[in-house]
């Protein structure tokens, strides 16, 4: 009796750290029959080997995709658009196609201008966890555990396919919500793409300090942990902000005039005023982690 | 053969996190004859008691001050300056008074233009180690071990009093630089004051958001670490800000200028700028901590 897997082959595109730790839960729990990892360097493939992350490697599309059920895009996102059209033509009508970018709007409109017969089986998805490490060797297979995976599928998006991506990432611990590209973008802007910009801004408005060799010297702890997702990958974020741009731009802007606000207060000397803010600050933070941890008890 | 203490009475005046650490290891390593502890609150009072952070506890300044030959000031700023009066009648010309707010200069007017006597003794102190975490239930007695304490005594300290608040913090582990209250006043804006406030807001224009509440939900646990500063204190932040209002203000004027540059670089979609923006603050960041670590170890 041959055991029955939910894949025959997975393929994912880009072993880095979102790819790498899901082709790793996908080897330890047995999803798939076959784990194929594509990366571009001959040296990244090399690790991801000689660490067990994928069964095999190659650094061709078109070498990997025949034969596979699903594909998986885990590259930064302006790559990612380049590869759709080698991922429509080289894969079957069969195979469903998702991806794990932080951007979905521009994606599904690649998809919808260039090779609209794939809007059946692709569907856009976005795990909501990371790390300011990356490459393969910060992966690992618990990554998804606990977390939030948001799909965006659109009209022309099966069912079939819906389910499958949705099953997927049920199965390596992760709870799935729908929204659209539209929504997902709008959101993500605020709680992850946002924060990334203020985190890159601060560290550069320091580094730029005519004094900033004393300022980083002297920063404690807390300043390196809060600026710890300034250290992220230079070439994601830069992907991730031009194709996020409009809301992004939107998510800065009331960003500004909320400091400009605090910075009005702390001018005009308003002690309640100032307490007022960082008192709203404090308790809608301490809030939102408590439902945040309520919501993971519940689901466990 | 009786045992000779650093010091035979040290008061500390606020038992939060900062006066609980300091009592929790003056106490351990046994730097004081008897450690008395001040708080407004009989309740936080008995916790410190309780706890065994102090040996003896009021609500008097004028029941604790008489007889110290240390006393260490950990009250929210404002409240210090509230406090000064009682400590320049209340203590012998002898006594060692030193305090670790976070901003220098209010303190050292206050001092000279109302205690002008207390100038040779006054010195100035701000350890560098903090925590979102507030109250002496989050003290510990390892909280200063390898941190940075500034001292910013002044023309008229008197070289005994600094050698004996010296060796309080280095007996405590941490390493002292001296400096003056401007200078430290300054580089506090940017490396402590400035990340609190651009946290602060960040937080704030969430929660005024239309969807705050999908927007707290969908954030990833990055964004809760991000923002783990926005949690400390509201009052300790509001006279941070009032304090050294000037400072502040201008560091928020030069993050306002790092952040409309990657607005405009971002607006204007500039591939390379933007990529070449967050590349500079991801070395600048591990350049900084790196060097930190190296620091640190040198000193083991």
């Amino acid at each position: 009796m041959s055991v029955r897997y939910q894949f025959e082959k997975i393929v994912i595109v880009g072993v880095g750290l979102i790819g790498g730790s899901l082709a790793r839960v996908v080897k330890h729990k047995r999803i798939a029959g076959i784990v194929v990892g594509v990366t571009k360097s001959r040296e990244s493939l090399e690790k991801a080997l000689k660490l067990g992350v994928i069964d095999q490697g190659t650094n061709s599309l078109g070498e990997a995709l025949p034969g596979a059920d699903l594909v998986v895009l885990a590259t930064p996102v302006k790559t990612l658009e380049r590869q759709l059209g080698e991922v429509a033509t080289l894969t079957s009508d069969d195979c469903t196609v998702t991806d794990v970018g932080s951007v979905k709007a521009n994606l599904v409109e690649a998809v919808a201008s260039g090779f609209p017969s794939m809007l059946t089986r692709f569907i856009p998805g976005h795990p909501i966890a990371g790390r300011e490490s990356s490459g393969v060797e910060a992966s690992s297979a618990d990554l998804f555990d606990g977390r939030n995976v948001i799909i965006t599928p659109g009209d022309q998006s099966s069912f079939r396919h819906i389910e499958r991506v949705t099953r997927l990432w049920e199965s390596v611990g992760a709870q799935v919500l729908s929204m659209s590209a539209a929504d997902h973008d709008r959101i993500l802007a605020w709680t992850s793409h946002l924060p990334h910009a203020v985190a890159f801004a601060l560290v550069n408005a320091m580094a730029n300090h005519a004094e900033s060799e004393v300022l980083f010297d002297l920063a404690a702890g807390g300043f390196y942990d809060f600026t710890r997702i300034s250290s992220s990958d230079p070439v994601m974020w830069r992907d991730v902000s031009l194709t996020n741009k409009a809301a992004l731009l939107e998510a800065i802007s009331g960003y500004k005039a909320a400091l400009d606000e605090l910075a009005k207060l702390i001018s005009s000397g308003d002690s309640a005023g100032i307490e007022q803010y960082f008192r709203q600050s404090r308790d809608a933070r301490n809030l939102g982690l408590k439902q945040k941890s309520l919501e993971q008890k519940s689901r466990k």
